[in-house]
């Protein structure tokens, strides 16, 4: 299935399915022929569990650069090393980077392409549920030390090929915070699939066909919004819902140990809390949602393990901050985002709130 | 004096004129307004002897940050260096760099801005004559241990303010750099105006309303090219005349040791003799242009201390080099540029060549 994404800088399809890769790849020998080098940018543990099948199905001869796994991929150290391999290789403006792994390897080697020598082409290829968000729409980046993501561009691939083969060796724990996302690209968009989701099966257990929907369906849900808005003034603000608090809780307990997913869902519930107060959304709702995550093994325990004093501080480094006020997206009802300025006073209020709730729950 | 720059991504002006910089900032009083925080970046040279002024006549608060001067402004250290003082700041998406000094100190700071938070405001207020070359068009960069400029963005600034005061703390060696460039924009688009300026005065001793024409016909003939084509797919690469084989020399030398117009100055000579062969330059001409070179103080004697072979690795890492083969901006007539692939051996041929005018010319 091809969905095309057309941002204002430039248009391309993400084509996904199961098995595609070397179909997928051979559509796109205009962009190949082109090129005067392929490399291949991935990380230790996608490498070592899905080499096998990638070296079988990507029909051109490239050079590999292998990466440290996880956020370490996002260091400026790594950012540096990586620029250096393509010097070595005496790559050009011509060369062609494949961006072959999960989030971390898709933000870095973006923000490779869009850097080196002022820009090269490269294509996404997804290996996580997760990355069905961050392989499309053309944000790339980079770590800083005092920040997730605080470095980075606008640059859009020439392509994503997203082949759900590579999805096998996921665990559940990433299968989770994956699905996470999903959840979000419905809540932000269509109440009868949001309804789908919470009466379904659990989302580690999903039919292969299901997910390979739901995938596609967020990819449409995400591709509609960045049409409009490539470069976030507006609209594309919509697709941070629950990331303000989610962020900040995966700041604080340092990245890696909670999952940017899990995060996001204590962000989601979060936002559900204060959509009561500026929206229509009711409690019952919210009840019902955190049920649903409870049931699906989203963990909420890191939420106790901060107090709100300690969160604000990540709270007020959000991207979104707008002369020094935080700002939320919120839900008018299941499927209507809109953008809230909120004072911090509120944020505390709320956040005792989800404490309460969380507690009277888990009771 | 406005001159627009209508860039595909961005369209803006350039403002010059001496004694400007209160009243072209008061102008861009709407983005000021906008700006939640003002991040003035610099460098020691030009803190050193433009503080008075600026802080003068430059009428909103701002943060300073003053960089070392030179190359060292844009190693990848320096770059990160940035970033933190931004985020320790606080800046915000809303925050507004201003690049205050010369051609490193605009390619710097431009790429920093490009990259903060994925993109956010600048402003060019360059110093250097060189910098009516740097500063507009967007071209933004640092340097890599494998080379120079191999990493950076096209990012256009909000304005560009290029107040003629700042020329006068330049030295003599400062101007004739800076000169180059100018001469440069003259060969790629008028026969007339080269005329003018083989004929005029030394380019050190230019009475300050013929500088401030030459400057803004320079701007002018850049901004044009740039309409066209932003990102250096075809037309803009006639600003590289004279580029290849003067950054060769450059970074054979080391750099800072050839300044960068003199070592174009060499650049462009070499650029006339293979004109000859590709063209309708003819040898008079090019030998009336050394002439005119040598009785204005550019040096020629770097060329002496490299062979060929020594630069022929410097030629290869040239950001045009397109599928391993060498491309060079010619002239067919003056005035009138165009792109060649140019065999090594050729190279080789029109580098003796260089080489025995010179001697020629200097006995």
């Amino acid at each position: 299935m091809k969905i095309p994404v057309r941002a204002a800088s430039h248009s391309y399809d993400v084509t996904i399915g199961k098995g595609i890769l070397k179909e997928a790849t051979t559509a796109l020998d205009y962009l190949f022929a082109k090129a005067d080098k392929i490399v291949v940018l991935t990380d230790e543990n996608v490498w070592h569990s899905q080499k096998d099948y990638f070296e079988a199905n990507f029909p051109h001869a490239y050079h590999l650069h292998v990466m440290p796994a996880g956020e370490t991929c996002k260091s400026f150290e790594n950012y540096n090393t990586v620029q250096t391999f393509l010097l070595e290789q005496k790559c050009t403006r011509k060369s062609l980077i494949i961006a072959f792994g999960g989030g971390a390897v898709g933000d870095l080697a973006g923000f490779v392409a869009s850097t080196y020598m002022r820009g090269i082409p490269f294509i996404q290829v997804p290996t996580t549920i997760l990355a069905h968000d961050s392989a499309v729409g053309g944000k790339t980046a980079i770590n800083h030390a005092l920040g997730k993501n605080m470095i980075g561009a606008f640059y859009q691939p020439e392509a994503v090929i997203y082949d759900i083969t590579f999805l096998h060796s996921l665990n559940e724990k990433e299968v989770r915070s994956g699905m996470a996302e999903v959840i979000k690209h419905a809540l932000i968009s269509d109440a009868q699939w949001v309804e789908e989701l919470l009466e379904g099966e659990f989302v580690t257990q999903l039919p292969e066909e299901t997910l390979v929907n739901y995938l596609a369906h967020g990819i449409q849900v995400k591709a509609k919004i960045v049409e409009q808005d490539e470069t976030e003034q507006s609209v594309r603000k919509f697709l941070n819902l629950g990331h303000t608090y989610g962020h900040a809780i995966e700041a604080a307990a340092g990245y890696g140990r909670v999952a940017h997913g899990e995060a996001v869902m204590i962000g989601l519930l979060y936002t559900l809390l204060l959509s009561e107060q500026y929206g229509k959304v009711n409690h019952q709702f919210t009840k019902r949602f955190l049920q649903f995550a409870l049931e699906n093994g989203y963990p909420f325990e890191a939420v106790h393990e901060f107090t709100f004093e300690q969160l604000t501080e990540y709270l007020l480094k959000d991207k979104k901050v707008d002369y020094g006020q935080l700002q939320f997206v919120l839900l008018d009802t299941i499927g209507h985002p809109f953008v809230q300025k909120v004072e911090l006073e509120k944020c505390e209020q709320i956040d005792q709130q989800l404490r309460a709730l969380l507690e009277e729950v888990q009771q």
